[in-house]
């Protein structure tokens, strides 16, 4: 499981550089600047007292969006505002993001109110899905606490939340895909957890052929691992 | 991993029945009705012989749609014709379901030719998505085979693909979920796996808390041997 | 007037076997599977407990919902809900079969309530909209049913509605014309009347040249016997 | 049938003040200012040298398009372009108007051209789907001649198109209802007829109650009167 | 300044007639045909007892909403509400006649009313956006008058406001360019004033090369002089 | 004009600091962070070998798109392409940048090809279409550097494009408005200008109250002193 070249060079085993620069939007109150490698996401959390008609009397909710400018790709991608509609592609991950984050949280602590976490990519190079939930995550925190005082009675968020990209590149499982990783993969597989080692969500595709159990299990324990590194980033990001 | 009382009084890994009714639509080559109890929708598959734009020049391709009859779930759906778009949740399951089926496909063996696969639900019951992996299988074996005769050299279509849903319902892992226990299933692991045992695509989400390993190890395991029944369910309804 | 030969060897006012399937869909107070030959739909009727704003103060109001599956007719159509909005002919029948229904209902009985009708094409092969009617009629009434104890003090339904096309095949007036006849037909007529023998809504086109009112009075006449045998149908299913 | 008074004084069968003014915009080939007393619409007609794609080898095409002004109704009308797509209503109308100005198109005679006539309402007051049909007809013959000298060998225009509406008006058959009678009217007829005197499209429908055959008889038989008084306009105008 | 010659024959600085046919549409309470020579627009305003939310407690509100005929233009223009939007020149001009006639209503004095004022093209020659804004004062000061009797205590609009086009055109500023001069001009300049002699909006735009600022003091010396003589004709078809 | 007090401090013609951050992004030929104060876009320039249809034949062509990021602003923004379309506002300044970019290229020189420019807004505090122009410009420069070897005889560029908004800020004329001097603004007025000292583009409205000449005369002379020392900053930066 480990002879394999990856282009960058990296161990199979090896996340690209991971950081988050905090508050990087002054308009908002929570906002960061994630980076995984060359994957760069500005993800905003903003807050409404209010939340959408189903919720109503259900406490708070949030809500995910995701975007790409179109300069962030290798080939531009159309400006989806323009085309009228999302693409599929997008209300998937959009989704997988929503859910992610409101794993995390405690609605009735917070109260009837909405937090939107928009994740917005400047650019791509694979692993953009995953660098959003982690990047949300921390706008996330940044949002509540500029709330707390004085409006919430208890923090509404357990634990932390992160995710990694695995796969199986060249027969042999990999973490943290780059994009020319990630055009080649055989299998992809995204991972959510939170700080207890448990999983929120798990996401696997076979790419070229059908994938085996045992290369499911050994992705899922490169995905922990890696998932403890982007979780201890986080905590020395917040502070915590 | 037994004790649990299902609403419908099935055991733990017990499937719902499952039929397909082949060559339900007499207007198109590939279509059949499939039932997973009360679920129930009209798969058919149609072949153009013409590629989208991306794929000029690699071969075939393989692209699945789906829908639900406004009147199939118990409280009005939404015509997504009318609202003028498809949901999220919508493309996120067509996405699900041409991506499943294309790993069965050899698109050379296809030549320039586009198989469309629309799944449409006539009756809502739990695990749509699953069952319409494994109904659009059967309308796509039929359609290929209206069109071997004189245009294919050898069959495109390698192995088989089946699909269900699992989950944990009162802390049990149990297969083939209906509506009322998926609404309060605290997580959700939708499997598609060919007939080689191997996984093509798993999706799990923690509904309430986060899964453990040893949950989704479980969950695993019963998803396997509902496939297989399913997967003889297929063979047995195709001559094979 | 009876010498031509149909592709079907039907007579000149000879109707498909008409049926219908009552309770098609468990989910919805009113279903309906209707037949006219091959064209196969599913009708449902659902009610809300509250009006579109300009029927405020004015008691019910029923409105009717027409799709296609991709796979019902002869060559795949385009899925509407994928193309973003509904074509012309889906909204000039959609709004027919409201009209038509309509036309049976005392709104004030009904009170403030709104009735949908949807009917989706399974299978095409002529009359769709025709079919639509009746069979709407069916599922109107058992949705009617579902209410009246305690909500309704009395049956907002009066009479029985119907609906057949005719046309003008090979110099030939023609009832209930399948695909293969409505591709040749000259005129088109579709007719919609009640159990009195008045008219609720007649819609005569010319397809090859202009018709004569010998012609018009001709199919008006074939409409009126088939109407009647269809309601037969529909007491029958209904039990009255 | 002749004892009723009209909000207007007029006869249950006289028409109101039809006129064309022909050559209405100086940048198209045809157009019309076509009245129906306070009813007003330009219609236009514009010629393209080639044909929609399930057209071609077919010969010529016509479509034709409607719309009204929002300031040309007693309530502002929504803008169309603004809600981002046209009103069933809309899609009805313009679909009757094409329907019924292709039936006297010699579409070989055309060759691979698309006529496109535009029906715009300024000013709203009952009937503008017969004005536009019996107005667009004049544009079409302008358009084509326009075209003729050199490109056209013969003329594809045969025979006469108008159009006028009838209806059952406090119990009376009357003809070319204004806004105030079709509000209040019992049932509504839009008819299409050639200078032959055969009809192109028969519209009815029951607004109050459903209505007799000899009622029918009777509207039919003021609009054949009604129609050749307009085509006999349309001659005069044209200088036929 | 002088020596170019137009092809229309016109002084650099000579408007084509304007001229403004009130109450052109009965069913509203402004309504004006606007004249620019062969430009020509039919503009309405009419006013609803409620704001937009972003309005609720500010007094009234003002919007315009602009559209061309498909047949206004030398080659047909797409209708926008079979397109599914408008395009961004029609948004740019109906936002431009909103801002400008804002300004010379006093919201408090109007009240919590909003006033739309249409302006669609019947035939366009250059020009269309300055007629639609002097046009577009004239139906707003008829709409205010039909409201003032009983509703508004002092008349919300102050002073008069019209607009003009200018342009570079064969190196000479020349004012109110018609289509054949547009299509060639290297400037274009668009100035609203008010009958003080203020500024309201100017745009203006290098078509060829860029403009010198002596070019820019010559086009707004012509417009407003040329703006003094429409601000005449307005107040003469208002009788002021 | 030098007595007021601006809420930065600012003089009246003091530019906040202009920085262009060059290939920000490393996917795309020409890309730059261009910040005003706080304001801040990303905006990059792509290349692709063809032109849309109405300028097959007249060399190439260049297209802008503009967009915020949702928690770009003080108020989150709603997306666009969740609501489905682009904004007027969104519109018209998009316009405003492809106009202005335009501006400065020889089309002949660049062949058939299209230049699209994305400004997109990560952090808006006020004069982001001014900044999205000299950013843009910045942009271009790059894309065409990138593609000259080889592919361009001579560079298509004439000259360099800069922009900046004015306004009348109590009384008073200041250059380069912050968002809290945006809002109370009585006049706002966008310049953009070559480094000939020529315009390219003026866009003056009277928010308050219609503006002098003389305080136009005075805008344009501030606006022409700070796009000098934007066309420095952008020389500087691209080593010119």
């Amino acid at each position: 499981m480990t002879g394999t070249t990856r282009p960058s060079g990296r161990a199979f085993n090896e996340l690209r550089t991971v950081s988050f620069e905090r508050r990087y939007i002054k308009n908002v109150p929570g906002s960061v600047l994630v980076s995984y490698g060359n994957t760069r996401l500005v993800c905003t959390a903003t807050v409404e007292d209010r939340v959408p008609q189903f919720r109503r009397g259900c406490g708070g909710w949030l809500t995910a969006e995701y975007g790409m400018l179109p300069g962030s790709t290798q080939k531009r991608s159309d400006r989806e505002a323009v085309r009228g509609r999302q693409k599929g592609r997008t209300m998937e991950i959009q989704r997988l993001i929503g859910r992610s984050l409101r794993a995390c949280l405690d609605f009735a602590a917070l109260g009837e109110r909405t937090i939107t976490v928009d994740c917005d990519v400047i650019q791509a190079d694979g692993g953009t899905r995953s660098a959003a939930i982690s990047g949300g995550y921390v706008a996330l925190r940044d949002a509540l606490a500029a709330l707390r005082p004085g409006k919430l009675k208890h923090d509404p968020v357990h634990g932390f939340i992160a995710a990694v990209s695995t796969g199986i590149y060249k027969n042999t499982p990999v973490v943290d895909l780059d994009y020319s990783e990630d055009c080649n993969a055989e299998t992809d597989l995204n991972v959510v957890m939170n700080d207890a080692g448990h999983y929120i969500e798990i996401q696997g595709t076979a790419e070229g052929h059908a994938f085996r159990r045992d290369e499911l299990d050994a992705m899922l324990q490169i995905a922990r691992d890696a998932i403890g590194e982007i979780i201890a980033a986080q905590k020395d990001c917040l502070g915590l």
